[in-house]
C-alpha cells in the first residue's frame, strides 16, 4: 500500500483493515455498540465486507437488500440477493429483502426504460430508488444508523464529479456522516470511506467472502467509472493523491470553506403527500413522481448523491 | 473547435478569436479604452497574441518583460527577450524590461539554487517574482490594470490544482478579474481566460508572430504541466469539460459557494519595511525575505497563484 508506505502479510492484513473501520467510526463519531444498525447491502464486495468487518468489531447490524429487479440477461440482482443471503444465514444474521417490483409495481430496468430520467441517467433513477427506500425501512423500523459501503475510491469519484460541475449543494454534504438534521432523515454513514477499493477487494478475497463480481450492466454508461478511471491515473503517478483529494476536502470544508446558504437539504421542509418523506417542495417527493405515469420526471440536477 | 460546435477558416478565426476577447473583456468588466493597461510579456505565444488582439481592438497597452535570467544552457530568457522586443518594435509599442539580476542581484536560477522554496518549487520562486514585480511597477508607474495572458488550459490546471488540495483562499481569489480590493493592489486581469490554448497557438501561428516555442527549462517539474495533461485526457473525452469546470466553478462562486472569512487576502494589512508592498504579517514580504541570505524561506503553502 504505496499510499501508507506500508506492507502487510495476509494475517496483519486482516487485523489492519478492521482497526481502520473502527479508527473511522469513532474519529467521526458514527455510532456506538448501543446504536441500531441497519447496513444496505448489494452482495458486493464493499458492502459483505463491511458487513463482516462490524461482525468481527462486535457490533450487531442487520442487513437490508434491495431487490432492484436489474435483469440484463444475467439475473444480475438474483444473483446479487443469494450472494447477500448466503453471508447472512453463514453469520446467522438478518437480512430484510424488499423488493421495488412487489412494492411499487416496477422494476428499475423497467423505470429506466419508462422514465426520462432513467433514460438519460439510468443510475440516477437507481440511486433515487436506493436511498429512497432504504431512509423509509430505517426510519419506520426504528433503525439510529444507515450504513452503506461507500469507499475511497467512490467517495473520491463523487466528489471528483461534483467538483467538475461545482455543486454546493452537493459538496456541501457529501462526507462519512450525513447527519439526520432534518426530520424524516436517518442518519447515515459510510465506514469504508478511508479505505481504497483495491484495499477491500483484497480483504474480501483473503476472507474467502463469496461476492458478485460483475459490474452492474448499466454501470458501463456511469459517469462515476470514468471519473474513477482519471482518479486512478493520478493516483498510480502521485500514490496518495485520492486520499489526500478527499481528506483535504473534509478539512476544508470543517473549517469553512463553504457558505452555509447554499444546503439545499435546509430547504426539505415539506412532507411528500404520498409516502410522507422529506421534500424540497410541496407535492410528491421525487421518488414518487417517477410513479406518476402522466408525469416523464424531470432530469435530475447534475451532480451526485451518494 | 469541438467544444464549440464550430469550424472556422483562417480569415473568420483571426476575427473570432478579438472578438471573444472582447466579449470577456466587457462581459467580466475588465478595462475600458480609458485605462492605461500594462501586458505581462514572456515572449510566448499567450502574452505575445494578447498584446496583438489588444492592438487589433485598438486598446493602447504597454508590455513589461521581467528579466528572470533562466539560461540552463539555452539563454532561455535572453531569447524570450528578443521575441518580445521583435514584437513592439514591429507595432511601434513600449516595452518596459526589468531585469532581476540587475535590480535585486540575483537570477531566478540562482535563487532556486539558494533558497529552500526554489529547491522544492522553482516555479513557486519564480511566480512570486514576476507577481511582486509587476505590482510595484504597475503601481509606481500608474497603470490602472495588469493584463497576463494565462488562457483556459493554464485557468483550468491551476483551479484543479487548487482544488485537489482545496485551498479556500486561493479559490476565492482566482478568476478573470483579481480586484485592486486592497490598498498597494492593482487590479489584474486575464482577458485570454476562455480561451483554449491550441485556439491561441493556432491564433499566433495564422497571424505568423515569432514566439519562443521551447518550454521554460524548469516546466517539467511543473505540477501544473502534469494537471494540464489529466485536463486534457478528461477534454479529449467529453469535450468542452475544461470550459464548463472553469465556467461553473465561476458561476457557483458568484452564486456564493463560498465563505467569504477564508479570503486571507482581506489579512494583507501590513506595508513590507523593505518595499512597503502589502503582506500578510508585520516585517518582510515573503519576496523580500527571499533575499535575506541568513533565511533559507519558508516552503509555500500548496497550490498556486496565476
Amino acid at each position: 500500500m504505496r499510499q501508507h508506505k506500508l506492507a502487510l502479510c495476509k494475517v496483519h492484513f486482516l487485523d489492519w483493515v478492521p482497526e481502520q473501520v473502527e479508527r473511522t467510526i469513532k474519529r467521526y463519531h458514527m455510532f456506538t455498540h448501543q446504536d441500531r444498525l441497519l447496513v444496505a447491502v448489494s452482495g458486493g464486495k464493499d458492502s459483505l465486507s463491511l458487513w463482516d468487518i462490524l461482525y468481527r468489531l462486535g457490533y450487531s447490524a442487520e442487513g437490508l437488500y434491495i431487490g432492484l429487479g436489474i435483469d440484463e440477461g444475467i439475473d444480475y440482482s438474483g444473483n446479487s440477493l443469494s450472494y447477500a443471503h448466503t453471508f447472512a444465514e453463514a453469520h446467522g444474521l438478518v437480512l430484510h429483502v424488499k423488493d421495488i417490483k412487489t412494492e411499487y409495481g416496477e422494476t428499475v430496468s423497467e423505470l429506466t426504460a419508462r422514465t426520462h430520467r432513467g433514460r438519460y441517467k439510468p443510475c440516477s433513477v437507481c440511486g433515487l430508488t436506493k436511498r429512497h427506500v432504504m431512509n423509509l425501512l430505517a426510519q419506520s423500523q426504528g433503525y439510529t444508523t444507515l450504513l452503506t459501503g461507500h469507499n475511497l475510491d467512490d467517495e473520491a469519484a463523487i466528489l471528483f464529479g461534483n467538483t467538475l460541475s461545482w455543486v454546493g449543494s452537493y459538496l456541501i454534504r457529501q462526507g462519512p456522516v450525513l447527519e439526520a438534521d432534518r426530520p424524516g432523515f436517518v442518519r447515515k454513514v459510510k465506514p469504508l470511506c478511508r479505505i481504497y477499493e483495491r484495499e477491500m477487494a483484497a480483504y474480501a478475497l483473503l476472507r474467502s467472502i463469496p461476492y458478485i463480481q460483475e459490474e452492474c450492466p448499466y454501470a458501463h454508461d456511469a459517469t462515476s467509472i470514468y471519473h474513477k478511471e482519471l482518479l486512478n491515473k493520478l493516483e498510480g503517478d502521485r500514490p496518495g493523491a485520492k486520499l489526500s483529494f478527499y481528506l483535504t476536502f473534509l478539512q476544508a470544508r470543517r473549517a469553512g470553506l463553504f457558505s452555509p446558504t447554499i444546503d439545499e437539504r435546509a430547504e426539505m421542509v415539506h412532507s411528500c403527500t404520498e409516502c410522507g418523506q422529506p421534500t424540497t417542495a410541496p407535492g410528491l417527493c421525487a421518488f414518487c413522481r417517477m410513479f406518476v405515469k402522466s408525469d416523464y420526471g424531470q432530469l435530475p440536477a447534475m451532480g451526485n448523491e451518494s
